[in-house]
This record gives C-alpha cells, structure tokens and sequence, in this order.
C-alpha cells in the first residue's frame, strides 16, 4: 500500500483518489480491450468514445451552449497566450488585456508580438494584491477582445465575477479555477485552461470556443495554430495527447458524481473559509490578497519573518503538508486547494499552523 | 488479471510491459514521493531528477554529443513541421525537402506558410513505394536546410542512411523509427520525434538540436515556438507533459537494458524480416514497398482483393491480432512492429497469414 500525502502544489496538483485509482486500475489493459490507453489508437473506436464522452460530460458539467466547441490543444496556457491573439487579434485592431499577475503580463507579452495590446487596467502598483474595481478598467468599445485571468495563482487573487464588456468578445485564461464554481460560457468568446489545476495532468488544454470567433483566424496560420483545425476534427488532426484527454474525461465524470459545479463550490467555499478564517483569526500570518480579491484556489499568506517562513514550510512537509512555499516572485507560504483537494488536509493544515503560531510566537 | 492483445497499431502503440507495469505500480504515489507522477509539481527535486535522467539516458542511448540539446516539446511532429522552419529558415532563403510519402508532404506544406521550399526529390509518382536514390536527389548547395522523414509509416518504407548533404544542415522527421536502430546524431542540425511509435505515449515530442542552429530563431517568434526557449529553461519554461516524459525515461531505460540500439536493430531485423520472408514466398501477399527500400518499422502488403483484406482485418482482430488495417490513402494490411513489439506476435501475425491463406486462396 503506497501511502500518500498532502498536495497543495499549484499545479500539477492533487487529482481525485477514485481517479488514479480507476487509472491504475485499467493501466495495463482497459477492459474488454486488451491494451493500455498508453497504447491505443486515436483513430480507434475505443479512444473516440473516451474523447466523444469527455466532450459530452464537460458539455454537461458546465451546460455549455451547442454553439461552443470544446477542444483539446498541446502547449498549455503560455501556448495560449499566442494562439489568442493569432488566432482572434485581425491586422489594425487592438485588443484589450487586464492585467492582474503574472500570468496576465506573459499574455500580454506574446499578443504584443502579433499585434496592439492596451493595457486596460493593471494592480500591479498594489503587488498584485486585488482585483481592480469596474471603476478602473478602460475598455475600447472597439477592442477585438478584451482577455483577462480568471484567478491569479501567484498572488491569490480571483475575479468574483468577470468583467462586463458590453459586445466586445471576452477571453479568459482559467487554468487555475475552471469547473471550481458555477459558470456561464455564454459570456465569453473564448475560455482555455490547462489541465494541471482542476482538470487534470499536465499535457492538455482544454479550450471552449465560440462559433462566430472560428471565421477569423487567418488562412496564413501554422495548422497547428489554428483553432479551426481542431475544432473541425473533433481535436483529432493529429495524433492527441491520449492519456491526459482520458484522465480529463475521469475527472469531469467525478466532478459531476460529485454533485457539479455548485457543490465544488461550496466545497471550495468552506476550504478556502477554513485558511482565511485562520490567517483573519492571528497577527501572526497575514494574507497576501486584500478581502474582496481572495482566491478560493490559491491561498498566500505570510509569516513575520522569512526564517519562519523556512522553517514552517520545512516543518509542514516533515508533517506530510507539501507545496506550501510561496512563488519565488511573491515569497512566503501558499495553500493550493483545488477541486480534488480534500477537506481533511485543509483541516490538517489549519490545526499545523495553530500549533506553529503557538511554538514560534 | 487482465488479458493483452498483440497491437500492430503504426501509433500510438504497443510500450513495453515492464514499463507499463513500473507505471501502474507507482501511479498512486512515486516510491517516498506519497503523491501521483499525474500530481507532482514539474519544479520539484523529484521530477527534476525524473527529467534529468531522461535526458541523461537518451545522451547515452544514443551516444548524442555534447553539442546537442535534448528537449522535450508538446504538440507532435506537426507541431515540428512549423517550428522548424519558423526557427530555422531565414527569410529570402529556401530549403529543401525530399518528399517520400504523406508526412514529407505535410512538412512541405507547412514549411511553404513561412519561407520558400524546393522540392529536392519526390516518389510520389510511383506512389511512395521506395526511397530515391541519391542520383535523384536535386539539392541546392545554398540551401538553409534539407528535411526528409526517416521512415515513412504509411507506405512502409525507410532510408537506409541518411541523404548526404555536405555542409547544409540536415533535419529528419525520425517519429517512426527514432532509437530502432544506432544512429549518427553527428550527420544531423535537428531530428525530432513525436514519441508515441518508438518512445512513449502521445503527447511529447523528442528534439535533438544541434547548438549553432539556435542562433537562427528569430526574435520575433511566440515564446513557446522558439527552441531557444526549452534549450535555455531545460524543457522547463513552462510545464512540461511530466507523465509522458516520465514514460519515455522508463523506455529509454529499458532499451539500455535491453542492450541498446545494436539489440533494437538485430531485434527488428528479426521480426521484419519473418513477416517479409512470408511476403516473398508467397503469390497471395504482396508487398508495396521495393525491396531496398523496406521499412523494418512498418510492413505494407496487400491481398489479390480488397474483400479478402477485409476479412483479413477482422479474423485477425478477432484471434488477437489487432490493428492490422492499412492507412486508407494505401490499403491493404499494414504491420507495425515499432521496438517493444514482440517477436513471438510476429511469428503469431506469420502463422495466421499462412493459415488464411491457406483457407482462403
């Protein structure tokens, strides 16, 4: 018997137990098959029926209207941040890109080498530290999209609701908190997210498209670039990343046996709860992200010293708490708790950081 | 216990069973990880170590030099047949590319999107069935580069040495025999792979580039386009596919303890070389490649009718023996006997055609 940990890795991260178990379970052989999913063809009915119900179950989970492809790409979200603007920012336009960590800056960076980016409010003067308010944003009602990050892993902030762009196309990088709540497709032209948070391991990249964003890709693009190849061979223009698409279709059935995205919610709200009660609770850990900015998926907080920080994440992983050093960019301690990541070890977390308040303070 | 079946699929395919059964075994928790391969961050020590000594495997496998980076890409060879020329084509040159079946044609056309392409030699009017030889190979001494594809999966054929092209850099497409036989890295400036016939599982992509060809990638390239960029981060600028590239270290082990590329070549030459001795005694089959220029990886042959095919497939599925149907665009039966292949499979596959043929002519 393997005993395991707890993951708060920002990603990859935890998948669900029952998931690896049935992975491991059929790794040699799937059932009725006689080869392992490492092995089969992806022109093979078998993998079209594991691809067809992955599509159907996200279709399901997150009631994505008929007029959105779901697609799985190579490369991640830093493959994104140019296929986005590639595929969707035509030649003397511009497009629009609120800028809230990290991740948004390197999306900005890329779409700068396609084309004109504005930069339509950025926090960084507050280190990142919330989401900005309606107020703040300068949107160009004739911007070609306006593109956004959904949650910032680094810094732990996440938007509570995405930006009103009127008519203007609206692109989300999700990779860090897909599937983690309640979501309306219907808002957005384009959403992608690797896997590795909530969806997955790393390898695959899920993107939901809009019909009407499909006509503006450029007929001078790599195949491989362009949306329209995926979108019209079922993500089977060459050969996909099997495995990881198999392990995505896993984790969208558990998440729906789970009960949805309004129970991951809810989970992900008491988990979440526990930590920033917690860090709310001492004047011993402070939290990176102001109040209304919290990630429910990332959790940052610091501690009085960088020597306790050492020595707290040293300590936490002696205990069996691992991946809870911060981003080198931001420093001190972070919680990572995604879907998968149960309960329990937020619990366990919480009692770890009482007890080391009680002993270092 | 779970019964297996002998795949002939051209990819993805058959893995060797003391890799998959490694997998299995440690696919809840990496022995004193407690965590998943599916889970763990791609910055920690562990997968550090994992990628490292992939790479260190595949240098010595291979006997790569020095001067060669090993990286790990996402997104195939397709993928490759538009990183390569963006990266090493210089506007207001051309390249060459000996074109000897559908995937040569795919590169062409790709390569044609971002600079000019010559078409050194084709076989295409004597339908792909051999490799030219070097009096028909028309290259440009001012060539930015040659591109040829090592073995081509579909029509069952396979340069038996590299086209030689003086000082002009030459890349191969090697998807589908890389590590099948010893190999002179030195007489390459690039080979990529996509892993799933002879390395891994779909997902990853293999590229051995040679260090003075990385000055060409323009600076206007998106990030995840540039081999500088996985040569510079270690094939870590972003997460990597970390499962598949953990497989591909248990394969590249397991090919050194099988006793290295001379064994894999012996092996195949072995296998081959039973299903092509029953090709030639025999009037019912025929082969579709020209006898020198014989895949060792794929082996193409037709019946006296394309019923008898038919059939053919499906007795053989049914007695085990699956994936044994030609690629539409030739026909016919096709083998795919990649270095994990067993021999006892081949004698299986020899003993059914000779059995069919029997009841059937």
């Amino acid at each position: 018997m393997t005993e395991r940990i707890y993951n708060f890795s920002s990603g990859p991260a935890v998948l669900p137990l029952e998931v690896l178990k049935q992975a491991q379970q059929d790794l040699l052989a799937l059932p009725g098959v006689g080869m392992s999913i490492l092995e089969i063809s992806h022109r093979s009915k078998t993998f079209e029926s594991i691809l067809n119900t992955a599509v159907e179950d996200i279709r399901r989970l997150a009631d994505i209207p008929a007029n959105y492809h779901i697609l799985f790409v190579q490369g991640g979200a830093s493959m994104q941040f140019s296929m986005a603007p590639m595929n969707l920012l035509p030649p003397n336009s511009a497009a629009d890109y609120i800028v809230t960590g990290t991740w948004s800056k390197k999306a900005v960076k890329e779409a700068g080498k396609v084309g004109t980016v504005n930069i339509a409010a950025s926090t960084e003067s507050d280190k990142f530290n919330r989401i900005p308010d309606a107020a703040e944003i300068k949107l160009d009602p004739q911007a070609a999209y306006v593109h956004f990050t959904s949650n910032n892993t680094i810094f732990g902030t996440e938007w509570k609701a995405e930006p009103q762009t009127g008519t203007v196309p609206l692109i989300a990088d999700m990779s860090s908190d897909i599937f983690s709540r309640p979501l309306d497709v219907s808002k957005y032209a384009l959403i992608y997210a690797g896997a590795q948070k909530n969806l997955g391991p790393a390898g695959v990249t899920l993107i939901l498209i809009r019909d009407d964003m499909l006509p503006r890709s450029p007929a001078s693009l790599p195949t491989m670039l362009d949306y329209n190849t995926y979108a019209k061979e079922n993500s089977l223009y060459n050969t996909p990343p099997v495995f990881a698409i198999y392990i995505v279709g896993l984790v969208a059935r558990w998440i729906i046996d789970q009960g949805g995205l309004s129970e991951m919610h809810r989970r992900n709200e008491r988990k979440a709860g526990l930590l920033y009660a917690q860090i709310d609770s001492s004047d011993f850990y402070r939290g990176h992200a102001v109040a209304g900015s919290r990630s429910l998926m990332n959790v940052n907080f610091r501690l009085p010293s960088e020597d306790l920080e050492k020595q707290f994440v040293s300590e936490a992983t002696r205990a069996g708490l691992d991946g809870l050093k911060g981003h080198r960019s931001v420093g001190g301690c972070r919680a990572s708790i995604y879907n998968a990541f149960p309960e329990e070890g937020v619990q366990t977390l919480v009692s770890f950081m009482k007890e080391f308040e009680r002993t270092h303070s």
